[in-house]
């Protein structure tokens, strides 16, 4: 990288507190708040003053980890690996991140070819046991693929379980996926999954808050569940025993106001036992996609011919105007076919389409994609500046 | 009968007017409500004048039917077969009822031992598909059992699946349920339930609206329903498939106030969509015993200690304050032990133990039963009385 890129050093240190900072840490995140990331990773590079909030062990333990930092040789690692890093000055930011307040993370390392802001836009949640039943697997494998053929972004964490059926759902049904992980994304975790998180990372998004070669550790995949209810516009749950890591991501979403949700199973399943806890309080009882779709899908959901782009043609990246340009004007093309069109491959072409979904320019409509009754009209009205 | 019984002729009006409406007519419940059963009764069986509300062929029906009737002839066979008739003037009529309205019963024919008054008080309706799956059935007993053993009376409709294994659920735990039937209390339907149905009028108490002999109708079962919602205080469906009859049931309990609940079960079963679909609205969702009376229990259900007796000792019925006299001061008693020394039949004492547990007299502890507190207290405070 050069100074150009980074001309005030903000990103740098976002980096450099990626590293050291441990996610969700509300007091370094209310240091960051109140004097700026690149003050906060200068007095932790200089060894002090020691700031306030925080025992003189921890402080310790956060000098050590600044002294090992190497944020440049960290970004350039990660760019050679093909990870990007965003802050939340991007134009990548999935603005809701910002709910999270002073959990929010200080940044997110994130590989795969799609726009997170844009498929965080209309992205569900699908978590659940590691353990799970044949019937959980199932039911979270139906429901990633009934959402990704509804156009929805399936987001999970990556496990085995009802996480990796969930993503498995959702690739199998061409459609949308993204795996939050609780240790660099240049990492499988589970080692199980080390071909199933590569898949997603062509076809989808792997992100995560910690640096390139981090690992997880039991706390951080409970605080990473944080970021998976906050991306989101609601949490599923499909299986899950009482205090479940999953109930702990479906009351974060309860807390920032996202819909809870979760699949019944059989009284006498212990794997269904936390999901009936939740669904006795707040959390509404789905039992497919189409009803998790009328929960979180907006009034355009019901309605979709009053609802238009939501971003004018000229404002999209050039490779979404390219797929949206080699749609058909009236009938459904597959992805391949529109890939083809746009000069690119099927896996960007599904990376723009479900971009331009969140957008409202086209819909999934069985196999295929067209245009929305409201993009065809401002493809006639403007088809000068495509 | 004599005269003397029924000087005012209401008894017979009502017997006559349980043979000649058919259950839950509200027009014909208005007429009772404006003129009068005595009345309603004198017209229909004097052939006119036409009464308002009704077609002239409905009208026609109704006057064939009350030439046929035979109330002296209805009441004496019930007599002799071990069958009462309660109006609503009667002690031992269920005032909630009375939330009918117009659709309340004209009058209730009942077989067993116990107060039909008392039982209801703390009862709740276990309803459920006829074709169950073993799982609806499992947790039909389950839910049954558990209930009896906490001193609730199981309300069900005695027919195949849900409802014949709730009752039998409460049976084998020794406890205390009522079939609330669709057609005559002294025919068994379905017929493979005639052993079931005796055992309960045997051990518990068999109910309905239509007078002896008189046979279920599609239309019948559905009416039925309501008594069912009416009679408890919640209704429990257990599975049900969409636009299944146990769904009537508990949307009447929705509409009378009553608590409404679902077991879950798969997403994937049939059987148990309509559960799932109750859920999704009003209905609260349940997994045992504990979590129905959690609901349905009042304050004392919490707080047993505070709550007393809600009779004076004086005023309970001789063969209850018999019961009452034989338990033992401090420890718990099986019923047999109890029967024992009240000199009365076992089903005859759990009859009364669970008319004493409405009161707030006993309760059951594992297999046994015990006098609450507060009763101890009285019991010392006015040993005379008894």
């Amino acid at each position: 990288m050069t100074a150009g890129d980074d001309p005030d050093g903000e990103l740098l240190a976002r980096v450099f507190l990626s590293r050291v900072l441990e996610p969700g840490d509300e007091v370094g995140g209310r240091w960051v708040r109140e004097m700026g990331a690149v003050e906060v990773a200068r007095v932790l590079r200089g060894g002090g003053p020691q700031l306030v909030g925080i025992t003189d062990k921890r402080w310790a333990g956060l000098l050590d980890r600044a002294q090992e930092a190497e944020p440049e040789r960290d970004l350039a690692a990660a760019r050679d690996a093909g990870i990007r890093f965003l802050t939340p000055g991007d134009g990548e930011w999935p603005g809701q991140l910002d709910d999270l307040g002073d959990a929010r993370p200080v940044g997110l390392w994130v590989r795969g070819l799609p726009s997170l802001r844009m498929w965080a836009l209309r992205s569900v949640a699908l978590v659940g046991a590691r353990a799970c039943t044949e019937y959980g697997a199932h039911m979270a494998a139906t429901l990633g693929a009934g959402l990704a053929e509804r156009g929805w972004v399936v987001v999970s964490g990556g496990a085995y379980g009802v996480d990796g059926a969930a993503h498995r759902g959702a690739l199998g049904a061409g459609g949308a996926t993204v795996a939050v992980l609780a240790c660099g994304v240049d990492r499988s975790y589970p080692r199980g999954h080390t071909e199933l998180i590569n898949r997603i990372a062509e076809q989808g998004l792997v992100v995560g808050e910690l640096p390139p070669g981090d690992h997880p550790t039991p706390s951080r995949f409970i605080v990473r569940n944080r970021v998976i209810a906050a991306l989101t516009r609601g949490t599923v749950v499909v299986e899950a025993a009482y205090r479940s890591g999953s109930l702990v991501t479906a009351r974060a979403a309860q807390r920032l106001g996202r819909h809870t949700m979760g699949v019944p199973g059989p009284a006498t399943s212990g794997l269904s036992a936390g999901v009936h806890e939740l669904l006795r309080g707040e959390a509404v009882l789905v039992t497919d996609a189409a009803e998790v779709v009328e929960l979180v899908g907006d009034m355009g959901e019901l309605a979709p011919d009053r609802r238009g782009p939501v971003l004018p043609r000229d404002l999209l990246e050039p490779a979404a105007r390219r797929v949206l340009a080699a749609l058909p004007g009236r009938r459904a093309a597959r992805a391949g076919e529109i890939a083809r069109g746009a000069q690119t491959t099927p896996d960007d072409a599904v990376a723009r389409l479900y971009e331009l979904r969140s957008l409202g320019y086209v819909e999934r409509h069985g196999d295929g994609w067209k245009l929305t009754r409201q993009a065809m009209i401002s493809v006639r009205e403007g088809r000068g500046r495509c």
